[in-house]
């Protein structure tokens, strides 16, 4: 099952620091790539982009000037991740067992009403109110039921050893 | 099991909105409280304490000068999340079954080396670089397996209930 996430209304200055932490959970919980929507951020393209060329693995970053465009043009199943839908114990279930591709959609600040029709799937990862970042985390970690969390991303320059105690890091050549 | 989580490293302009969201998410996966070391920020104890009178439960946030020091007096399991530990799959299993507190400490952008020493367990969810949100969010739900999805919070002034479209907020006097 492939899966795409799509980050609304991202501001380049204030959401800098939340919106790469967004795209790098996408990534390492296994999404394939990542949609935002907001205002277009070259830099945010790029943080992301050498994180992929350092760590392998084929996410992409693209931008779009209309979310609402891509959200209706997705071939396959929008899921919206909000405080206020369905539990995720329960949608998870359904959502796993659809082979469709899957949009991932999360909010920023001020999410448009519209998104709640748009979506298949209206899907809170509890009722409380946290963050983008730990939704999408735990929604990605229950989609893929945890074989996520030892996937290997080929390409890699860098790649970590698992230890007990301290870093180990091995530096492969591209080459 | 009650869990503290141990934020290291935080400062008040560059990580207002991380550390908020790692607070945020520590408190809606089922911690108990929170300490953070770096710099002292009455604004973000604010912020979340706002959520706690709102949202509910216990949730408490503490301010520590010295993270070393509140490591070595914990009485209890330390469990350090880094991209460099242990597959958390493995480890949780051991950390799962020992019925000690735990302090559940996670970075800023520098680690102190000694974190490594001090903990009895190194564990990382992903060896891919993310977020301390999405890893410790992770972490709590396969900590509590997946029960603290429908924790609820005592006191609480906001009640969501759940939806398949659109949102309803359930507003409780707390007289």
């Amino acid at each position: 099952m492939t899966v795409t996430v799509l980050r609304l209304g991202h501001r380049p200055q204030r959401d800098k620091r939340l919106s790469t932490h967004v795209l790098l959970a996408a990534r390492a919980f296994g999404a394939d790539g990542a949609i935002y929507g907001g205002t277009e951020d070259p830099r945010l393209e790029e943080r992301v982009g050498k994180i992929v060329e350092d760590w392998g693995g084929g996410f992409t970053v693209q931008y779009t000037d209309s979310w609402r465009g891509t959200v209706k043009a997705w071939q396959g199943d929008v899921v919206h991740l909000t405080m206020y839908g369905l539990p995720v114990r329960e949608a998870i279930k359904e959502i796993r067992v659809s082979p469709e591709p899957k949009l991932v959609v999360v909010g920023g600040p001020k999410v448009p009403r519209e998104i709640y029709d748009l979506a298949k799937w209206n899907v809170s990862v509890t009722t409380q109110p946290h963050s983008e970042v730990s939704a999408l985390a735990v929604f990605l970690h229950m989609l893929f039921g945890g074989e996520e969390l030892e996937k290997s991303f080929g390409g890699a320059r860098l790649i970590i050893k698992p230890r007990g105690r301290g870093k180990e890091v091995e530096a492969l050549s591209k080459d």
